[in-house]
This record gives C-alpha cells, sequence and structure tokens, in this order.
C-alpha cells in the first residue's frame, strides 16, 4: 500500500541519509557525552558536531547558543517560560499574537494562571501581525514578545525582522517559534536580530521528538530542566543521542537542498492552486500569497467537514489533515481561521496539504480527482449546501 | 579497542533487541500517532505498545498513568515543579532528602527561587533517611515529599514504602525518583504507594533521552510542557517515537530478566567486594549493606584524587567515574557523601563502579590489577599519604 502523504505537516519522513546515519549510531552505542572516560568522548565528538550542523542551518555563528530539547514544543516552553521566571522580578507582562501554535498559547495560559499578563495581537486577513500593534502593545512591564516565523496552519510568514528591531529598542526578549520554518525556508538569526528561536528537527526530515533553541549570548532565560550541566548549563538531562545525530544529518542536508526543495515544494503548490478551480468551487485559499511557507496550502471548502474529507481521502491512501497533529484530539474550529476573519462553518471545511520531498506531480492529479468526488459526495448530504443552493 | 565498561551508571550499552527494534523503527518511517490518517495509526499502536511495556515493568495497571518524557531528568522536573506550581495555592512548602540527584536539588533550589519553602531531611551513615524525620517535617503547608528510590552514588535504597504511608496519612503528594531502580530491581508503584514515580529507558539497556513518569490517577500536577494534546493532556510534543520503541523493547526484556541480571551484578559485585582487600588498602565501602542496589560499589579511597584514578583506568580502557555523569562537570565534592559523613578528601577519593550485563568476571581481575598499580602510583606522589605515613 503506497499512501500519498500530502501531510508533511504531521510527520515528514526520515531521509535515507538520516536513517542511515541513525543506524549507525544506533550500532556504534554511544556513551555519554558528559562521562568522564574515551567512551563518552566520541559521543561528545557527535554531539557537538550536530550541534554546529544545526547552529549553520540558522546561520548561528557560535554553535554553543544552540541548545538541544526534546522537540520543538519544549523548545517554546522553555524560552517563554523560562524568560518569564527569568525575568518575573521586572515585569509580569508578555506580548504574543492570536494565531500562534498551541504550545506557545498554553504556555501563555500557563503563565496567567501564575499571574503574568499576555496581550495577544490581533493579525489581518492574511493572517499578518502589524507591526505597529506590537510596539504600542509593549509596556514598561513587558519582558517577552513571542511571534513565531511561519503560521502552521495558514503558511504566513511574520515580519520578524521589523518586530525584532522594535524589541531591541524598547530591550524587551524577543521569541519567535521558527518550527515550521527553519530547514523549510532560509532563516538566519543574525538576519533576524531575534534573541530565541525555537526549532524541530521533524521539520527537516529529522527524527521526531528532537529539536533546538537558539538562545542569543546574553539572554536571560532559566532553564525548563534543571539537574546537571549538559548543554551549557542550559538544559539538563542525559541528551538523545541517536536523534541529535539525525538532526544534524537532517541540518546539514536542508541547508545543502535548501534551494531544490523550494523549487519543487513551489512548483507542486502552484500547481494545485492553478488545478482546483477546475476541480472544486466556493472555496478560500487562506494565508497571505506571497509571505507565505511555499510547501503548505489551506483551503477552505465551503458547505463540507474538513474532518470528513480527510478521512475519505485516508480511505483512498491519502494523508491529509485539517490542522496541525498537535490540535488534532480538539473538537473546536480552528483559532488560527477564526483569527482571519474565517466564519466558523468554512473553519470546519478546511483541510490543510503540506508537500514533502516525496511527492510528485502526479500525487496532485490523484489528489484532486479524490477531492472532487469527497466534496460531491459530502455536499449532496450537506444541509448547508442545501440552504444555499436554496438561497 | 575492547573496553571494559564499569561506568554502566553514566550510559548502559543498547541490548542487541533495543537496538533491532529501533532500527525497524527507522525503516518503517512511521508518521505521527495524532495525525489523523493512517500512516498516524501505525505509529500510534507502536506507541501504546510501548506504554504497556514500561507500565508493566512498574506493575501500573493503567498504561494511562504512565507518561513518557525526555528522560529522568524532564520526569522529575515535571513530576517536583508540575506539583509545585499546581498546589501553590494550597502550600509551597516540599519535603526532600538531603543526597538527591542533582535534577531534583536544582529543581528544588529554582523553586526556591520562586517563594517555595524547602526542607531537607538528613541521612544516616548508610545514606538511609529516617522515616520519622520525613513526617515530623511535614507542615501544613507541604505539598510534596520527594525522596529517591535508590542513590545514583552509593546505591542506598530508601523506604519508601514506609514514607508513602506517611504520605497518604497525610494527604501530600509523594514523588520518588526511581531513576537508578527501575528495570534494575523491582519496583512496583502498587506496593510502593507513591503518587508520582520518575525513571529512564537508559538505566534498563534502553536508550538514553527517553524516560517516564508515573502519575497515579488523580493527583494534581501541571504539565511541565504545555501545548499539543499529547500524552492524555499529561506532556505536549510530538514523540521521539523511535526512542520510546526501544525503551519499550527494554522494559520488557528488563521485566522478562530482572532475576538473573540480579544475580549477574550480585556475584561481580561480591567478587569484588571480597577481593578488594587484596588489591589496596585504607577505602571505605560507601552505601548500605543490605539496602542497596545489587549493580553499584562505591569505594573511597584514602589519599588520592577519584578523577585521578579515572584517567589512569582509562589509559587501560577501563571505564570508571566518580559520581553520576550528569555532576561530571562540577568540580565541587559529592554532596551524597558529604552528607552520610565522609570527608572532604575521603569524597574526592572516591570511585564508582556500575556493572552491567557485559561485565564478565576477568573485568574484575583486570580492573582490580590497574586500580592497584594506580593507586600506587597516586598515593606515592600524594601529600596526604606522606603526612599519613609520618602521623
Amino acid at each position: 500500500m503506497k499512501i500519498i502523504n500530502l501531510d508533511h505537516l504531521s510527520a515528514n519522513p526520515l531521509l535515507p541519509e538520516v536513517q542511515d546515519a541513525m543506524i549507525d549510531a544506533i550500532k556504534e552505542n554511544y556513551g555519554n557525552p558528559s562521562s568522564q572516560h574515551k567512551i563518552g568522548d566520541k559521543a561528545s565528538e557527535a554531539l557537538e558536531q550536530s550541534r554546529e550542523s544545526a547552529a549553520s542551518l540558522i546561520n548561528c555563528k557560535a554553535p554553543k547558543e544552540v541548545v538541544f530539547t526534546s522537540g520543538g514544543t519544549e523548545s517554546i516552553n522553555h524560552a517563554i517560560k523560562g524568560v518569564a521566571f527569568a525575568k518575573a522580578d521586572k515585569g509580569k507582562h508578555i506580548v504574543t499574537s492570536n494565531i500562534e501554535h498551541n504550545a506557545v498559547l498554553r504556555s501563555m495560559r500557563r503563565l496567567k494562571m501564575m499571574g503574568f499578563q499576555v496581550t495577544s495581537v490581533p493579525v489581518d486577513e492574511f493572517g499578518r501581525v502589524n507591526t505597529d500593534d506590537v510596539a504600542k502593545a509593549i509596556t514598561d512591564e513587558t519582558i517577552l514578545v513571542s511571534i513565531m516565523h511561519s503560521n502552521n496552519e495558514i503558511g504566513t510568514i511574520q515580519p520578524i525582522k521589523e518586530i525584532a528591531q522594535i524589541t531591541k529598542e524598547k530591550k524587551v526578549i524577543f521569541h519567535t517559534d521558527a518550527v515550521d520554518s527553519v530547514g523549510v525556508v532560509p532563516v538566519d538569526v543574525q538576519e533576524l536580530g531575534v534573541d530565541l528561536l525555537s526549532f524541530s528537527s521533524n521539520s527537516f526530515y529529522g527524527p521526531t521528538g528532537v529539536g533546538g533553541l537558539y538562545v542569543r549570548r546574553g539572554t536571560g532565560v532559566w532553564p525548563l530542566l534543571d539537574g546537571g550541566v549538559q548543554e551549557h548549563n542550559k538544559r539538563a538531562g542525559a541528551e538523545n543521542l541517536i536523534g541529535i545525530i539525525g538532526m544534524g544529518v537532517a541540518a546539514r542536508l536542508a541547508r545543502q537542498d535548501m534551494e531544490s526543495r523550494i523549487s519543487h515544494v513551489k512548483n507542486l503548490r502552484e500547481r494545485l492552486l492553478s488545478e482546483l478551480p477546475r476541480y472544486i468551487n466556493e472555496y478560500i485559499i487562506n494565508g497571505h500569497p506571497e509571505h507565505c511557507l511555499p510547501n503548505m496550502v489551506s483551503v477552505s471548502i465551503k458547505y463540507i467537514e474538513g474532518e470528513s474529507v480527510v478521512l475519505m481521502l485516508d480511505e483512498e491512501d491519502i494523508a491529509a489533515s485539517t490542522r496541525s497533529a498537535c490540535a488534532a484530539g480538539s473538537l473546536q474550529a480552528s483559532h488560527v481561521l477564526l483569527s482571519i476573519g474565517r466564519e466558523f462553518a468554512d473553519a470546519q471545511g478546511t483541510l490543510v496539504i503540506t508537500f514533502g520531498v516525496d511527492n510528485k506531480e502526479e500525487d496532485i492529479t490523484r489528489f484532486l480527482s479524490v477531492l472532487r468526488d469527497a466534496v460531491k459526495t459530502l455536499r449532496e448530504i450537506s444541509p448547508l449546501y442545501r440552504e444555499a443552493l436554496q438561497a
């Protein structure tokens, strides 16, 4: 059974080179990088090589500024809670946006339960924040701004560099959740000027459960995990070395193949967008037409449920999703889609397609044809559709 | 170069079956267990199978009570900070012991910076806490007791069941750091009666960077990682599935082979202890003679530096350590050894030997002979030794 994966957002497959490196690492049976003897030396070398590779991918000149974590969620929690706790005596106000990932939103909610205040700036119909709104939201009490680099449901890319100029001027720490950007589009921490940047290995075909947090030197942030002296005292605990080695190789390949990968998924995306009108009608493409991820299409299809489409695609061996896997268990409408002005019903009729290196042009054709039938079937039984026809 | 590993505390090698399972998982290229289509179904099955296996190892009847984490350190941070934050409105007092692992100690230190009070009970000369001390330390403000199951430097096992009876009576949440016990000696959460129990995959020959936290149903503890709905809402973030699969197999084998493994390391330990007097003199064996891990020997050798012995053993391809790898970067004397009454100099002269399934009897002979030479050489240049001889 060959499944067409159009849900790379949920999980990217491991690249063969990444698989090989991880298998070698398993067979090598590395020791503990922190141990005091030579079994640990090889482990330590492998660890630092991966760190250099990950640092290069985000153009970080000092690999020590990259902290390995158990994934994007930990990186984000570490950044947000770490700054909040470290700076609580200076102020308890944080600025974020309305369309952040659950890891950000729920970290904020948690901090609110602990006495912090959070201002969430709105986004426009394309999902972009207005930098003036961010500037205005910052008060003397503000200790942190956290705005995502790209959105995980609609792909919109934010004006991070411009926001960083504001936070720098106002001396507020700036974190960006770049989980869906790093390894997918060029991300350069020097150019962006952020203090903290979260990323995840699986976004660039490394293993899940591994990620990184870029911490610009001098940024006041507490560890989330206290204990041993690993990760330059920024993150305690024995490292997931096999995963980190996989991420290192994935990062190297992502940097090397960035251009060709972008061009590959961009072609698929453009083809999908240009052919879609021939297959279905009455839909809305979500996200910014220009400032957006090249590998993602979010489409709100009127009068139907996205969940039902996903199930019908699944039956035909096509994997797609209605939103990020982290939120898949939830029944609420996407806060991202509501924030860009989608009606509740349209939000529920949304499909998120994410392309990857393994997709081919014929995947689009097959998807479109199954989608057409699914939409037709679902609309036939849709009371919303019947009402619309009668109106 | 065949290295004799007498530092299983730093890193246990992966068992062949664990390696195979992880390699299969890498080749299988599982999806995201939370995704909405069939790519995710297989991942979800593999995840839950590992959970059952891990739960069985600690005799937990409801696998849902096991939360997968990125290792022992995360489990411990999750338990301690999670209870502290969740229960802060009820009280801000925590009870622990003087000989906990750095992950516990530093989590406590962090909480102190946030306004919590910590009472640390002493231990006797063998490293055991007195249950009466624990009972007396609990006040109306106490929300958590955290006492380790076994000590990671001297191997002493604490009277956890007795402490649990006290905490149950006083309605205080009880966490035990069982990182060095689970998979090494029988650990039964039902029998122990604890509310939270931390463990780590590598302790039983699974991969590093993977662990678990047992959370008895109904225990009030906040997630450390907020975000998606993974792990029954207790721990957000895409799972390290390859690592978790490795841990699952390791847990199954640990349960199956527990008895023979214990008998194997116990033999080695007894042989080392019985032969040691023929090779060196003036040393102290640390830890409890009876309530102790079967795989560990902590020996404080007078007039020398443990670090130097480790280096000399390393030159002869024998891996040993002076303490847990998590603390290896630190220059301070072990708080554990000082707590059981060792002099500073003796604490610095301590060697921790941990046995594993890969050790053979001849490893002991080889180690003892290299140790004898190392101690001889080091004492010849030791000013302490010269003083002692002249006294």
